[in-house]
């Protein structure tokens, strides 16, 4: 029977094996993990690595944390529980080359009072410059994982992840999203829902590597880098102001360090700034729209 | 009698000789404004200045909003009120030179169904490098602004900006703090309070000159430089993840980027960077606390 150590064991395995490839990926700079322990219960092992040559800054992050359920929390659950656990592997990777698109990929388990549970997760993929071709691939690659699982269903996570990964007071989505769920959850599919969640896990480093080789070496200008800075501006207002795991792990009282892992190495902010029409920045901003089929686009 | 027209337009006038000063100051750029319009009601004006001598990037925004109070609003104000009005000023100067502190300060006017009212406002000070002369004197002013007026008590503001601006998952202050103040409101006394106010917002130029006057032509190298970006993505998180200022723009369907104009040009994120112990970076941090006097420190 599958149970929640089971579930944690995974993906600390999973953790692991996801930064030895990057690191091999990487080829320069290589992960370097901290282990934090929470006051209340838990705690995890943060990877992280900057400078490398792929990867200008990101992070691997393992966690299970435990202990009374605080007010806010249960409110947001919308159950009772006195105790929750909570264990997942977060992944956000900022590139150097702003050709290569930022990643992020989250797997969570959730447990209130060792009866209740769900899985949730997601990953998207946000480009500073959009390509139809790469965005096309990502959410083929995703499309085929899902259709591997009964647990899961392609068009309802895209849909998800269009709704989740909106940057509201821009009227933009982050980047070409992905796929996410929340709350997934059947008595007696516990099994079957955790396949398809580590599976997507396994999935993530072929199909960054496929993404990633694609254009890596692609020369760029100090043009391009700006864009980067400006684009990872919106990142950082989509974490702060809207992402429910950084709002869940700053009020849970998490590692701090670990939880901004996904803020990226350097961002701009310019008043108003207006890409020239029919530039590829302008182009891109045209793209960052809800509903595009990306898998036939 | 005062009334909310009245309050409105000394806020726009004192928008215009706030930026006029400015200008002057600063010496090479100069401020660019856009009037906006706001679909529910009212609207603003935004003031930006980029790439100036002393200032990297600023706002000085006015604005006067009004129509349906939003119901998450209203749960906010724990008030009932049908129809709200609010305006003000706010300020947020990026300097270049690492050794001048970034300054903010804003000062608000609200009113609920034309009878309930209150004013709030506030404005502190966020050195790069904390200098004991500097931060004494930044509230030593301040001190004597509140001491002019019955209806400010300095100690009282302090503490409660030494409580605001704290960025608590970091469990750091913002910077030196300042004064801070919300729902003033007195039957009677409207007058009174405004004039305190308008008092304050008169005294920002005159008092930010004196201390942007002081460090403008400090030389300073790539080290500086880099700390000023770290700690320029301190005041991002405290501008994203806590300000209710922001938040209140931003759910009420205000400009996004009026609203954001307060965040800074270019900032940075690295992974649990600590300063070598006893550097002035390091000594800075020691003191990003609550409770220190800084006008006898």
């Amino acid at each position: 029977m599958i149970n929640k150590e089971i579930i944690t064991h995974s993906f600390e395995d999973l953790q692991e094996a996801i930064c030895t490839e990057l690191n091999i990926l990487d080829g320069v700079s290589a992960f370097k993990k901290d282990t934090w322990y929470r006051r209340e219960g838990g705690g995890g092992v943060s990877a992280i690595i900057e400078s490398g040559n792929l990867i200008e800054k990101g992070g691997v992050n393992f966690s299970a944390v435990w202990g009374p359920t605080p007010g806010h929390i249960r409110e947001q659950f919308q159950y009772e529980g006195d105790r929750f656990y909570a264990t997942g592997v977060s992944i956000v990777l900022h590139p150097s080359n702003p050709y290569v698109p930022i990643i992020h990929m989250n797997i969570r388990y959730f447990e209130l009072d060792e009866h209740i549970w769900w899985f949730g997760g997601g990953i998207d993929l946000t480009p500073h410059y959009i390509d139809l071709q790469e965005a096309g691939l990502f959410h083929a690659r995703l499309k085929a994982v899902c259709d591997q699982h009964q647990a899961a269903n392609y068009q309802k996570f895209k849909t998800w992840a269009d709704d989740y990964f909106f940057i509201k007071h821009r009227a933009e989505t982050r980047g070409v999203g992905g796929i996410f769920f929340d709350r997934l959850s059947q008595p007696g599919e516990k099994e079957v829902i955790f396949d398809f969640v580590r599976n997507l896990g396994q999935s993530f480093v072929p199909l960054y590597k496929e993404i990633a080789n694609r254009k890596r070496s692609m020369p760029f200008s100090e043009r391009e880098r700006q864009w980067q800075f400006l684009r990872r501006g919106r990142y950082v207002e989509f974490n702060l102001v809207l992402d429910r795991g950084t709002k869940f792990g700053l009020e849970t009282n998490g590692r701090t360090e670990s939880i901004l892992m996904s803020l990226p190495p350097m961002a701009t902010w310019k008043y108003d700034y207006q890409p020239q029409k029919d530039s590829p920045e302008w182009h891109t901003l045209q793209s960052l729209k809800k509903n595009i089929d990306w898998a036939h686009a």
